[in-house]
């Protein structure tokens, strides 16, 4: 941590500041320029509150300069990180993986003819929503764990690995028999009772960026899992809010390369809720593959005009069975398969 | 909900989109204009998907024209909402309350002298965090219901009724003793499983607005509760993100009127979290009476750069004291007491 | 500036950062930590541009330590800046300044009617648009000169002091006899020709800050203003362009007292454009006052719905009386008179 | 436009918002639900304000319903504009075009040595700043006509066609022997005086979405291009402004395929500003093929660390050679060439 003093404040401020500075445990090293005094803290600091320091009389800015996440850091295991699942499928490879699937898990037909179209497009992963609560209280809440049976059932008769989206701690338990990957939505992603409890369980957790989270907030959410001992944890990039209105949030592509440098988790791209609209899925699932990530999520649906929820996003298995087809090409182009 | 076509979009595709709206049980008004054909749903729309309309072939825009919540809006009780407590205060009414506290309860000491200043300075309302899951997980993380003990105890011997952060269902019961009010924070404001519940609790709940929410959401939010049958929700504005970084959050004071024009509920300003820095949060505070808020909620500690959390918005209490004399002026021109 | 090299940065890295740094003119302090060393430069640091350093191999962040502003900043007249006009009104003063008028001068007797309200209900200046791009290519233009001089001849039969907006350097000239003071508007923040251009004149600048500028970059381009010896510069919050959408932009209200404090400039509030919508522009402009404006500029018209432009936001006449009678209250309750 | 009433709208409310629709020349079509009362404008609805009725007694919302544009629309050109150079290069067409250089023209030998490794990599459009307003007044402003004779030397040297951006009307002129299409900067993209000199132009001009500008907001001011006659216009995506720091802007890479749908006009990405970073052009250039656009607008220096601007965004020549190349794979995989 640097504190840059105001040009004119007084030695008895800048003593304040190195106090509190000491209070908190780190030595300090002051350099006395021309105009301004700077404080850097040398030490512990990873703990040390910065905001509390821009208010302090006569203190002008106050900067972090080590990272506030370490085990997430790419010098923690610069080759980078890859998760295998049972089926033998792995996410952070050179492979780039499908994961694909409906919203929400509506019954035993639509959840086979999903899974069955995955695996003959080349994905290894089938994802469905069990628990769906949404922003009306008038619509459509989910199967909950009969849901999960079902794509379980599905996903064993194709090959998959499944991922199904944990809404709270209470669930983790039962979901455990039937989810290869806990999935956090971005709603959670800074439910941090729920990261710490899935920091407790071996699989694999695929973590969703907040809608209006920053890059270091996501990983500093992944450190939350990571520092219980749970190294699986796959970054997902899913959109974020801004002014413009076109698509339904802004696919902060950016993102993915950014976090391939910050980080040696995996990173996966998601395309529907990155756009919320059908027909954007397929230029920002090459987008995305093109910038380097490791998978993409991608929501399809025998009947996606009448799935109960997300259908402006959802694409028909035709259409998904076509992108995923082209994106081979993209995949290759960049250095990796699909 | 209105469609409207494309200029070119054909009859098929006309047809096709009444077809579609037809089976979601909605009756369809046509009016066909030289240019363009716009066709409007009239019946139960409130659980339509809009934006499953926008990615059918021919569709230009589609929007809704009734508001998506009912229970929450100014219509339902135009007069407007007032909420009662056991301690005599209330919200909502001609008197703007005081809501203050720490950030998180630590000793006895110290939510004992807040209380005793919250009460001297005409306040009514003592806001403690007892569960403080932190964005790093190697920070301070609460007293739990040991906290809410002191709390309780501190608000009784002063007169107050007490307001502390639900972060989770498991805890409500827990909480019910010692809490005059559940306060739900901005990350759960769409933790609709928490909301449901809280509907079905017979006591007030604060319900904060999300960082990146817009105020129809808020809304829809409260409408969960409401929906419930638990109508005693306070709304509140404590900044929203933006990328301005002068400020930790940009305060909305907007939000303010536009609530109170929307709906029936009280809204409450919170301008430690809306600034993030100590300095600010009074003009904030005014700026919030000002605009017609109906409560505030200010963090204040004996000891504020010590504070285990949230120390650079945090008020000293004589800072406090001297701020609650400046507001009660401004709540005089404005019509109101405080 | 602060560099702060990577945990593993190597001393080849470390010796190139130093270089690059002492080439730019500033010398270099390097203070190694276990973890982390860091270069901090002490000089001339005015025209780095950090972004350079930051894609050094082996730099992790680089800070700006000192202002990038220096003739705005607080420190260059800490008591602050008081702007006098012709008709003896002035900015920045005790007193808050009313700035009222059309948001397009559109004939004599819209004008003479506004400048006679503006003076009755104790306002100093009128402000009119003469020059009137608007997105659409199909609107309404302005008046141009024509209408400046109309409103000079409205202003001075009622004692008022002039604004208007300038849209290019070549329009300075023409205006000089008709205005008090030129206003940029929010598009031309960063226009720094023109900014460069008022900086040679001797007349004030009402500055606004751009729809999505920080205020260290609204402070920035009031520097251009300031460097040419034009010390008038008066800064204005009009609103920031976010992801709500219940009001055409929103007002950063707490954008004010930070101006006020980082700055020795007066600050004007535009809830008029904050807005977007009439029924807001009363609560904000209460807010703006309450969180320590030095002036309030409101669109008024008397046939406020037909106005040819900004209709939406524009208040009636009898509005205008009615809240400048509110505001004074409110001003008297943050020690100002209006 | 269709205007939505509150349910509690009176009859008067809903007749005086019938007169000003009517007093705009447009015919109502008025549907009384069993709820709400809905009014559809007929007729010539495109100089339509609509904020102005949003705040008229009794209304809820207000939805435009037709396009604020009709020259950019798709529907205007449905098989997409091709835009030829005096060179023989296109942008529009089946090969994607590459526009690069430095940000400003420094000196001959700088921008032969660019020019040369343009053409020997493939691209055909040299790109190069003449006036360079900068955020600070102290910095460096650019070589002005002189750079651009330099540029057109350089540029017929090595058969590449020029751009660059022209900052005011009265360069337009002097620039038109040396530049083959006019560059608007993101800052001037609701230069609306600007805008519609360049209609009168017939050369090509290549829009910058501004910083904080919607999509819609970008077709209206090529809109303004347009309807003075100039149907060469390129539009281009260089990035928005949201609350994420760790690139300088956040490119939208989502704009390129919305922009394709809603418009004939050709799409540039500019993964330089859109990044801010060198090392993260890269994969954003390939996203933004692999997203689909027209062309890339890439800044290049021999010596980009001494850049005297974007320093940090911009590639050593050797890295953008690599980069062409590997785009050339990407464009093949979407059905394009480079």
């Amino acid at each position: 941590m640097i504190v840059a003093m105001q040009e004119n404040a007084t030695e008895e401020q800048i003593d304040a500041v190195i106090e509190v500075m000491e209070e908190c445990g780190v030595d300090v090293h002051r350099t006395t320029g021309a105009m301004q005094t700077i404080l850097a803290a040398v030490g512990p600091t990873a703990g040390l509150d910065i905001t509390k320091f821009e208010v302090l009389p006569g203190v002008m800015h106050v900067h972090r300069i080590s990272s506030p996440y370490k085990l997430a850091g790419r010098a923690f295991r610069p080759q980078g990180t890859v998760i295998e699942f049972p089926n033998g499928a792995s996410i952070g490879g050179a492979q780039v993986a499908i994961i694909a699937g409906p919203c929400a898990i509506e019954n035993r037909e639509q959840i086979f003819a999903i899974a069955k179209c995955v695996n003959a497009a080349g994905g290894s992963f089938l994802r469905g929503g069990a628990f769906k609560p949404r922003t009306s209280p008038y619509s459509f809440q989910g199967l909950g764990i009969d849901g999960l049976k079902l794509m379980r059932e599905a996903a064993d008769a194709h090959g998959l690995a499944t991922v199904s989206e944990v809404m709270e701690i209470a669930q983790i338990e039962p979901m455990l028999p039937y989810v290869d990957c806990f999935q956090v939505g971005a709603r959670n992603m800074q439910n941090f009772n729920l990261l710490r409890e899935l920091g407790q369980v071996r699989k694999p957790v695929l973590l969703k960026r907040g809608i209006a989270a920053t890059i270091e907030e996501l990983l500093m959410s992944s450190e939350y899992i990571l520092s219980g001992g749970n190294y699986q944890v796959i970054l997902c990039e899913r959109g974020i809010r801004t002014y413009e209105t076109s698509t339904r949030n802004t696919m902060d592509i950016a993102a993915i390369p950014v976090l391939k440098k910050l980080s040696h988790l995996p990173v996966v791209g998601d395309p529907s809720h990155g756009t919320g609209r059908r027909d954007m899925v397929a230029p920002m699932a090459k987008a995305a593959v093109a910038a380097g990530c490791d998978a993409l999520l991608i929501e399809i649906h025998p009947n996606a005009d009448k799935s109960v929820s997300d259908a402006a996003q959802t694409l028909y298995l035709e259409q998904f069975e076509k992108l995923v087809g082209e994106l081979q090409v993209i995949a290759q182009a960049v250095g990796r398969t699909l």
